[in-house]
């Protein structure tokens, strides 16, 4: 049961990476993002992935190194071909030339394709609303990776098509980010490894049947994972497929889409441009105080503003540590010790 | 149990707006707007409503003749302030400012404030895909009329904040129109109205017990709506509030917040200008013909996508008729025949 400190993963996460080829600028990247998302307590996105981000370098599937072409630009959006380069970097960029076109203007839309695994989309939602703009940014997997099956439909058809919205706020960021199911595929994937159930309502099989067999979700034959009130959940997941899909030309989910990546919507509003920044920011933090206001319900502490179970956990886990599975810490020893080995045999 | 044309309803919309002022363009977006509503199945947003609307005209809180004036404009945004005209009108004039400002760029958005009850979302974000672009309509209660209690609250501290997406496809349009809630408030005013009870998980009562009794909705004191899967809804309808209420100068859900309108928030999206339209359009159909390929579930007939129901009951109900309640049609008729007698008493 290894608990760590963020430096010491950030350490962890530089030791692979830079191994392995990583520059300067993609390790940082790798390091701001995993290690911020366990320290949100976004686990999934945190260094338990490190393993299947190597296999993906080495199978050529994430390419180091390689740089975004400008397809298309203009004062108020732009279209990425990320030709499949490290997915941190590539959304890093993307939220970027989003965030500055928008302060130039009102608002701008980025979209991106050929770009491998995103993680956690409120990475790129958060800085733009770091910048004082509202953000938003959605992703399919460019055609692949399908976990959800249309509303009233028994197979998959759609990818899981997750979203995220970020606000600026006088005491931090309103942060959203969230999958239009009722839980994202990764929690049914960590209740199957640990052989626990899941929550009935969280997972049908391959008949449509609500089901809390974990495993009948992978199948085969794959079940789905269930739309967020039903057709509702269904609608958005396919609002952001076609936004994500189709407006940046990486595809909507198909048949046969070959190679799975992160085609991505982003969006960026300046608050500025529609009256003063103050008066938005004011507006918003009456808003949020009145919130907060409401008389709580029974079984809970407080009234939450989306953002701040994570910004808490933050503050927890900075002062209480980081605590990784073993079997992930092994995973990564394991990795770490083949590439100490494999770079001193290559010095002799 | 009447049963209507479209063509009569249209002329009973007609008959009671003009008489009370209504200027020929005013007449013709009520017109359309609430015939269209009947027919596509929303009638909470038909001509049932004609009673409220004629009711706010007179206490002039539709100020008919109103003209919004641009308080901010730029190629790409613009601020409207709809000095409390009529709903249908500012929300057709604000989609259409945005979808010339998104054809001559890549993207537009419009914010709106001062503005009676815009009604169905659909009907705009409809509009501006019928024009190749992306819509996204959402609104906030301007501060006022809330009826969602945040995620561990007790106490209503949201408007409902509904959202309309369309996406342009080549058999017709693609149409999303809903409540961050598992049901729209005006759906548990009907089951109150006929004296029916709701669905369990569709409202609480003020203390945050799960209810089958409509009256607990409105109390006093009043219950909630039930957030759409939870915090992800609460999320979803914070969000609405900033982008519709903050963005607009409209205010977000607030206390006291005096005469309450939909703050609005438009957005149009260029296809054209992410690639080609054809492409665009291609790739939709193609994902559409993928997503209803799916084998159907049990309890359904097919697959269908975003606004069929609706495009399918308005072929129906075409032919077959609009059947408008007792209740409602007395009401009306009521409404025309003191409109008729009041103007026949000033000819004299």
């Amino acid at each position: 049961m290894p608990i760590f400190t963020p430096s010491e993963l950030r350490q962890v996460v530089h030791d692979v990476f830079s191994r392995l080829g990583a520059s300067p600028e993609e390790v940082r990247r790798l390091q701001d993002h995993l290690v911020e998302s366990n320290l949100l307590g976004h686990d999934s996105h945190g260094v338990w992935i490190i393993p299947l981000y190597v296999d993906m370098i080495r199978q050529q599937h994430i390419v180091l190194g390689a740089k975004p072409d400008v397809v298309i630009e203009s004062s108020s959006h732009a279209v990425l071909d990320g030709n499949w380069g490290l997915g941190q970097l590539m959304g890093w960029l993307a939220a970027r030339l989003a965030v500055d076109k928008a302060r130039q203007g009102a608002l701008a839309a980025v979209t991106l394709r050929n770009c491998s695994h995103l993680g956690r989309l409120g990475e790129y939602s958060q800085m733009i609303a770091r910048q004082g703009l509202i953000g938003f940014v959605a992703v399919n997997g460019q055609g692949g990776v399908q976990g959800v099956a249309p509303w009233g439909g028994l197979e998959r058809r759609l990818s899981v098509n997750p979203m995220s919205y970020a606000i600026p706020a006088p005491d931090g960021v309103i942060m959203l980010d969230i999958s239009p199911t009722v839980v994202a595929a990764g929690k049914v994937a960590v209740k199957a490894l640990r052989g626990e159930r899941v929550p009935e309502g969280w997972i049908v099989d391959s008949e449509g049947r609500s089901t809390t067999d974990p495993d009948a979700f992978e199948g085969p034959p794959p079940g789905s994972l269930v739309p967020l009130g039903g057709y509702k959940g269904y609608g958005l997941g396919l609002i952001v497929d076609i936004l994500a899909g189709a407006l940046s030309g990486g595809g909507c989910s198909r048949p046969d889409a070959g190679r799975w990546g992160n085609a991505t919507f982003m969006l960026a509003i300046n608050p500025a441009a529609f009256g003063e920044q103050r008066a938005f920011e004011t507006e918003v933090k009456n808003f949020l105080a009145y919130v907060r206001s409401s008389r709580v319900a029974p079984g809970f502490e407080e009234v939450l503003i989306p953002g701040e179970p994570e910004a808490r956990e933050k503050v927890r886990r900075s002062r209480a540590g980081i605590f990784v599975e073993d079997r992930t810490w092994s995973n990564i020893t394991a990795i770490l010790d083949e590439l100490k080995r494999h770079s001193s045999e290559r010095s002799l």
